[in-house]
């Protein structure tokens, strides 16, 4: 007879039926009715709650302040690995995907190394993993390093960026980068913004000192966003190498990549809550407020952007659902304030150019979307949550299926949500609310419908009720596999230039 | 402890995870690692074999011959109710959706009561429902017979035809009866051809004296397809009313749809094997064997439009897979032998317009799509195969998770598949390998890579290793519930002229 | 050496080049500079003006009250042969195209005599001919009466219904009609709406006693238009014949007519004034006075697809533009007021399905469209201007270069406009400026920017500042040939079955 | 009365009237019927054969071997201004757009200066002007020097590159060049190819041996195109500037200038005569001849590709008909032979990177349109022929109605067409036929079905029944003004970043 270390009596399991969970050694090892707890088993009664694997945050920058850049510019990130997977897990994520990042002629193995040793510095609540953001694909990088990370370490995805000075690569380094990426099974997230476009704009805003927030949302105009994913989508079916479009913010984006995905070329698509939820109009807010919405892709036009990011998550052209989450504190010199100036006569004056760029939001994404997505708007079921959360996530990024599902031998990451009826819908407060290491929230203020009453990581119960149990360090490094999403392929083991051609 | 009818060992469960699946009382009560069966409880060690859940084909014609036409036109079904469901489950499909058929004049309500009748009669070896065939919506039927059908009788679904004489509603007709669909949470299922444009090329092929069966691709262009799937679009939208649109066997009506449904349309589409898998140049084989080929839509070109279809059932355009099996003996006088004449010459001469129309199907259907689909092409994963032909017919047509799904609770169907590795592919025999009434099978030939080990209805094995173990009159009739995949709704319950349109 | 009767000089001929317009006997004879007047000459000074082709409008309702059914509804045209041609000189058109209309039952070929008739009793300003309206294609009309008409009469167009319970014709009889058309040489108009949506719509306003004027908009979705154009544009490609749109009026069929002439199918379309500048809100005007402005399809969202319409004209969509000029008297029992009526309560109401549907607008089409496209928005030239109002109505109609060119050879059918410079703007006023038999102008108010200073017939002077001094029964009946356009044909002489599909 | 230098009689203006054209002192002064000549008058009878106003090139490169790179690679241009132009008159030609290319480090204004003293030491025997070739946009450039060329030069169109690595520009050059253009209402010619792409896939070619020449057609991928095109059409878009793409040689790209050119964005699109006749197997012809077809974009697949170009003649998408014409010889080692090698057995390779790029075609690009459009396909009239290749290039690039168009006033540019029903079809024998500096056509066995009799430039007969009787020298430099094809603009005078994003 099956022992169990706790067993969740009466879990609506992934919003569709009703049974027990039973959990031993981390794992789920029973679905069934009536399981039989022993005595050392601990029962917790769901009361018919919904059940639903631990959310995978797919985009989360900690501790992202260590760049040369970063440091000259004097930016501080609000989470540490510590802080931000403490928020994670008080939202019902178990697992993230953190970035090491190489600045331009660095080494991208000694990055990772040093991101390594942070993480066992500052301790992580949840599961992790690192995708390597690729800043200079020198050949070392790309034809000794890589291939030690992707096959010894575990790191099965890359970071490039086609915006940001420090960050851009060439269209030549893309395709370089591509055909290793194919060649080594990894996956290529890929900011995709024209850097050209967004530095040009922001230029004449200069010129015209045109600096307040809500300029940002003029310098990154929705064609430098269309323009460079058209180009990167070029690129993922030329070089048959499956590609991640992150934060997609706008319609004609989404249009690009749907015609893509109809195709069957191997494009999966991103995007964060704050594209489902607010618009620009925030970074008018006044008193430097607006610093708080400052991130790129900028917000843009609501409800018209806003909705068609709706229909995206609705429609399939969104495999998954992050956060990218990149928090700076507002009331810091070391944060949002290093974009607060003052005039010649003393008055006040934002450069969004000066502003770190990023938002919290590790802790109200799973919740965020439970509780508009499925309950308010209810235009997409628990599944599709699940997949969007959790299970996509998981198949992209080689964590499938010891992540991402509620099924017998999958990992015990459990979020298991209060029972509807009984919840009391409850406005965001950032300080009595989340447990990150930021001074607010973007969604400060909106009624959340739900909320996760417990999150159990690896069979452990990490939050409860509102209140941290879980350990620091009790996280552990994931080391991932290929991606898991079907896609198709043209070509065989080795990318062919005389058939990269369609 | 929970005790069991039925312990499958091994199973690799949707093809994600191994683990055991305990059956107690027709359904699934536990899935775990190790159960411990009783005394009476029968084992089955899948050997780490593929499980999915029973098959759900949502488009069956069994004993489809009893309108007065038919009667007129001396047709007789190949399989009655009896044989057809017994190929179901010999093909791994547990559930079978069969038609009950209004003629003209007649009433509805009377006519479901008769097949009701002839179910018990005959006897199913699956377990059934039906779709009510509406082809004189009369205020009686609409308002009278359906509400009653619908409420009390679980038939959840009304299928309209745009073509063929006898069965062809008016527009007008088409949006009262979506109408009514939409108060009683009804589904719509629509045969999209334009009747008048099928009609004319006909007349004018005849006139020409171009009857053999390869003309049947003639007379059905391509564009009477396209354009009534574009106008049933319309009227679902319009009407704001889910509706399925059947098998669609071109790339022109999946752009509409898809294009609609990336705008939330709701909008669904089924395919078939035979547009996956056959092309059109078979209405031309030899010796009147053409004729074995009739159906409508009719197959198309080879290899265009079958790899069009295949994308769509790799980027999810199609919702579900079904059979449209509707079978007429080859060697029959009372079968595709209707279209065979001579000459005043007395040189045989096929007459497509007399030829019954349909193929067989309902047996081939999954293993086709297993075989095809997951292991040759590698298009699709096995969670999608089942979506396609078990998850989202049962959602669909308001059979989950009753249907459709291996989770605690849901009846015990389900299909063991062999062992991958030990499998002997094999190639297809009608007569050794299919248990229906037909005396061909269009699929004769194609090589299959696996195919059903066992077939389990509500816990019993009714299919092994090649036999039929069931028992006729087993099968139940489902009374269904409304469709439970996710859709957006315009408007609120009422349908109102005010915003109906866009 | 030339003799000339008049003599333009300084005539900037279709806005791109100054010179002296030579007329001799009814037609252009020279272009030049200094052309040398005799004795009898006549010598204009035109200043440098523009000079256009006299304006061709292809879509004249005239008289149009004599079928059965108008004369049982009570339905008086506000505009004689006389009257409406009047009014067409006075705006700058020489040439229109009138409507000879079969009612069911009628023969065609005796209609068309009948109409000949009137306007040898009524008189015309203008040169003529007549579309045939074909209501009933009976095997008489299509086979021998048609024939007659296209060959000897100069009848070379037919004007199909889709709507309209007394008009439309079925699928069956569009493609009969349209193999006839394609035989004989002829273009088929179409009024695309699904009339079958139009009557649900209009029943359910009914049933809600929603009957205003402003719910005409209502009652004719744009998706009646948007399904209808789809299915003629089908057709028109499967029976390759060319085939013109009427009164396009949104953005979605433009849509399909645009990809359909992307791809080279022989479909054109024609826009109208009210598209271009009207908005519903007009219908919801106080005192009845929507009724003014009923016309099918009916007035449309402002600005979205006014702008849209813009676009068509732009871009190339649009082939002709058209008035659809079809005047009822506002304040007339036989007119708009028969849609006028009081509730028990004494209360007035509007009923918009009695209300007589249709605009006035040959007279102010031109400067029009001269006044707002080419001077105020600037978004056309004189060139496009000309092909939209002249030249391609011309072309499509088989008058050209008879009509609808100012070069040697055609007929000298001029407009002379104003001195750009000295024109003073003014706001239009019907019963000051118009010379139609109508009460009203849905135009009333707008600001012109130009006018017709001169119009000549056939080297007559017909209009003069403001004064129509041509001669009642001057205008001839014009004999067309096949249109002229460019447009491809898929087969030969004669449409194959076989071919038809694409 | 008018006298005149010559008299046309009976000419058959544009295809669609027949008349007599009287020229005096290099202009058209009269257009009429039995124009009197006095006894100086040369009178030459058209029998009612096609007159055509003179052809405008508006791509073509003579000379372009100037360049340090040029020289140091070792290529010589087959024609000079003379040859090359005397080709051009030959073939109907009466105008040229040459390019005066800067290289890096260059003044861009030095080298038009030395363009002009070229063309005044070479002679031409066509008028002509220049297109400023961009490739260095340094603020000299852009500030200082451009004013001047565009203000007081008549240089009214820059040319700019987004491939070759010696000649491209980033996209922020790219931006700021468009910006300067829209201020000097110059029209920016862009070579739409993603350099890095093409680098890539020739290195990968390099790599394998892949040299020969029928691996250019794999080294530029349309998608290296269409991602290009994109790109530039967002550009400007985003800048509110007229762009022409040149050489636009696929589908795909056409496809995302049509939607463009639907959205009214100012963007215009060339092709040539080898994308409407040339498939990508001639690369393959033996002997090295592929060596003649090696141009950029390279020849593409027949017949879908060249049948969509087709389609875009027709259908609009094309604004302009240009020959590119960039001819090396063939036998001649400063010609194609630099591309030949031998490998270390002495056998011979081809080496397609160092093969000059271009085809010869300024000769045989008007009876080339005016044959195979006109008359083989009839998917043309003459008027749109006209457009194509004389009146749109007058437009674009600001030379109409001096130049394109047979009217009052303008240059008498004509060609003379033969009778049609009198042409003996001719097979194209480049050593027989044709007056240019090359020794072979890639056009060489075509059949022609008709070409110039005649060509007048200014009133002066330069090439008459096969041979050129005009003078070198005689063709002047045109100043040219803005062009006047209409197109939206969507902001004021100054671009402004506020409103460029839409
Ligand atoms: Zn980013
Ligand atoms: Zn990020
Ligand atoms: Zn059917
Ligand atoms: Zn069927
Ligand atoms: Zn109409
Ligand atoms: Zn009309
Ligand atoms: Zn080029
Ligand atoms: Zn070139």
């Amino acid at each position: 007879m099956q022992e169990f270390d706790i067993v969740l009596r009466n879990a609506c399991v992934n919003g569709s039926h009703t049974c027990d969970i039973g959990i031993k050694n981390e794992a789920i090892t029973a679905l069934g009715l009536g399981l039989v707890p022993t005595e050392d088993t601990e029962v917790i009664d769901c009361e018919g709650a919904v059940v639903t694997p631990g959310g995978i945050d797919g985009h989360v920058h900690l501790a992202q302040d260590r760049s040369p850049r970063a440091r000259a510019a004097g930016y501080v990130s609000a989470d540490t690995i510590e802080t931000g997977t403490r928020s994670a897990v008080a939202g019902g994520t178990t697992t993230v995907l953190l970035f090491a990042e190489q600045a331009k002629g660095q080494s991208l193995k000694e990055q990772v190394a040093n991101y390594h040793l942070l993480a066992q510095e500052q301790g992580s609540y949840a599961d992790y993993g690192f995708h390597a953001i690729i800043t200079d694909p020198t050949e070392e990088v790309l034809e000794n390093e890589l291939p030690i990370l992707a096959r010894t370490g575990g790191i099965m995805s890359m970071k490039l960026f086609l915006t940001y000075k420090h960050m851009r690569i060439s269209d030549k380094q893309f395709l370089k980068a591509l055909k290793k990426a194919r060649e080594l099974k990894m996956v290529a997230l890929v900011h995709a913004e024209n850097g050209d476009l967004v530095d040009f704009f922001t230029e004449h805003l200069e010129e015209m000192g045109l600096t307040e927030p809500m300029y940002k949302a003029i310098a990154h105009p929705l064609e430098a966003e269309a323009e460079a994913v058209n180009r990167a989508v070029t690129f993922s079916s030329i070089m048959d190498t499956p590609m991640v479009i992150v934060h997609v913010s706008v319609q004609e984006p989404m249009q690009i990549i749907r015609k893509a995905q109809s195709l069957l070329k191997p494009v999966f698509a991103e995007t964060c809550p704050q594209y489902l939820l607010l618009g620009k109009q925030m970074l008018a807010e006044e008193h430097f407020c607006g610093a708080k919405y400052i991130c790129s892709p900028p917000l843009r036009s609501y409800p018209k952007e806003i909705e068609a990011i709706w229909r995206g998550i609705v429609n399939g052209t969104f495999t998954i659902f992050s956060s990218d989450h990149c928090p700076y504190r507002f009331n810091d010199p070391q944060g949002k304030q290093l974009g607060f100036s003052r005039d010649c006569n003393g008055d006040p004056k934002g450069i969004f150019t000066k502003i770190p760029n990023g938002l919290p939001g590790v802790e109200t994404r799973v919740p965020l979307l439970f509780s508009e997505g499925v309950l308010k708007r209810q235009c997409i079921d628990v599944k599709r949550f699940v997949e969007l959360t959790s299970e996509n996530p998981a198949k992209l990024y080689g964590l499938y299926p010891k992540k991402g599902a509620i099924q017998i031998g999958s990992d015990a990451d459990l979020v298991i949500w209060h029972q509807q009826e009984s919840f009391i819908p409850k406005r965001l407060n950032h300080d009595r609310d989340l447990h990150d290491g930021c001074d607010y929230s973007p969604y400060e203020g909106i009624e959340f419908l739900n909320w996760p009453r417990m999150t159990l990581l690896r069979g452990k119960i990490v939050f409860r009720e509102g209140s941290i149990v879980g350990k620091r360090g009790y996280g552990q490094f994931i080391r991932r596999k290929p991606c898991s999403l079907p896609f198709q392929r043209r070509m065989g083991k080795q990318w062919n230039v005389l058939q990269a051609a369609l």
